[in-house]
């Protein structure tokens, strides 16, 4: 099972409009530190999906032979304004599964055009081609879900952004679920009192929490990558932080 | 005064994901034929201003020295979508017109950031540096304005995007605004009963009735450029089909 981190940012990516920072300073300068709206792809051999649609050039991601699903955390902006355009293509249905959310984004439920929006419930899995994916509720300032998802051979991913901390619920999924990696949000470097995201104390201690045996932060904001950036030394992170474009291959244990 | 038309597609652009109708696919194949969502800058020596804010990287399109104000016909996606992230960063506040519309798009009331919303008012002009815009009532699906703008040497201009036909106080400013320049929205070819959106003949009625010296249609979706494309001769149109990048000068007459 193979992981695409297709966009790593926080909303408003990096760089931001108007900002010099150090990481915006240097994403203007070196195109390979730009982080666009947080979205992966995974694919097996016959299975192909997309978590999350905010990146803006969405049309240019799909592979030529399409996408089995989109799957969204839920329907903030930068999650899902990619389909603002997609969803006027032509050709097959695109199934796009959400969390439950009556509002959904801007007038999508209204023109759904190709997509064709689909109801993911807590903790029941879906199945799409050889992956099962159990929607894990997150903890967000919208309806949010995560995603555990299994592929053909027992290998085990779970997708959680964006969120603050975990939910018991959630945490003793993991807890209980086996071996498997993991992608989770970390907005922002430590703060007193973080917010709708994790800071990444909190993420450390989520992943202390449920032992993925590997994880990568996601979701990063330019102030993050400043603090990490102004560090004198590398961090002995039990952690990577996740980069667009970084492909990963998540193996049976 | 300088309009730049920065895009001049109809909702989802040219091209469309998995059309192969012949404008798509010649978009595909030469990118000079594309049509990014309906956008255009207008610059004096001293004042810049854009109108609407749907271009996917619109923070590419700020000059370095800023914007004056961003002005909005509607709250559609496909009109808005760049301030999703535009709104994230740092510094000046950008003071976004738009019409009354209790809605907006998705949270940008609710999560403005660095933007300043303002209700622009039917007939009411706002002066913005050395430019003074009027906004005109149009016929779409969601509160729309367009903008009859005069520059500093009396150069006149009107920006109609979305409408089908025009209401006759609108009409009626026009026909007594003395000599202008025009772009209209054109989202079809001829068809029976077109929605929302001009189709050429509603366009070139349009034309017609309010007479400008030089006009331009934009807002032109796939199924009018194919239809262009179908033509065995060029049309003798009392009118120009706008293009992405096209750069028209307005001067006084």
């Amino acid at each position: 099972m193979r992981v695409t981190f297709l966009g790593t940012g926080a909303a408003g990516g990096v760089p931001l409009h108007g900002c010099n920072c150090p990481a915006c300073a240097r994403a203007r300068k070196n195109r390979t530190y730009v982080r666009q709206p947080c979205s992966a792809l995974v694919e097996t051999s016959t299975t192909r999906i997309l978590l999350d649609a905010g990146l803006m050039d969405l049309q240019q991601h799909i592979p030529a032979t399409g996408l089995d699903a989109i799957l969204l955390t839920h329907y903030h902006p930068d999650h899902v304004q990619g389909l603002f355009h997609l969803r006027w293509g032509v050709g097959e249905k695109i199934t796009v599964w959400g969390p439950p959310d009556s509002e959904g984004c801007a007038d999508l439920y209204r023109n759904p055009g190709l997509l064709s929006f689909q109801t993911a419930r807590k903790f029941q899995p879906i199945v799409i081609g050889d992956l099962r994916l159990t929607p894990l509720p997150m903890i967000h300032s919208k309806p949010t879900l995560g995603y555990a998802i299994e592929g053909p051979d027992g290998q085990r991913f779970a997708y959680l952004t964006d969120t603050i901390g975990l939910p018991p619920k959630s945490s003793d999924y993991l807890k209980h679920w086996g071996e498997f990696s993991m992608a989770l949000d970390c907005s922002y470097p430590p703060r007193p009192a973080p917010v709708n995201h994790n800071d990444l104390n909190m993420a450390l201690a989520c992943i202390e929490q449920v032992k993925p045996t590997r994880s990568w932060l996601t979701h990063i904001g330019h102030q993050l990558d400043s603090w990490l950036l102004a560090q004198s030394d590398s961090i002995p992170l039990a952690t990577s932080i996740a980069k667009d474009g970084l492909v990963v291959e998540i193996g049976r244990k």
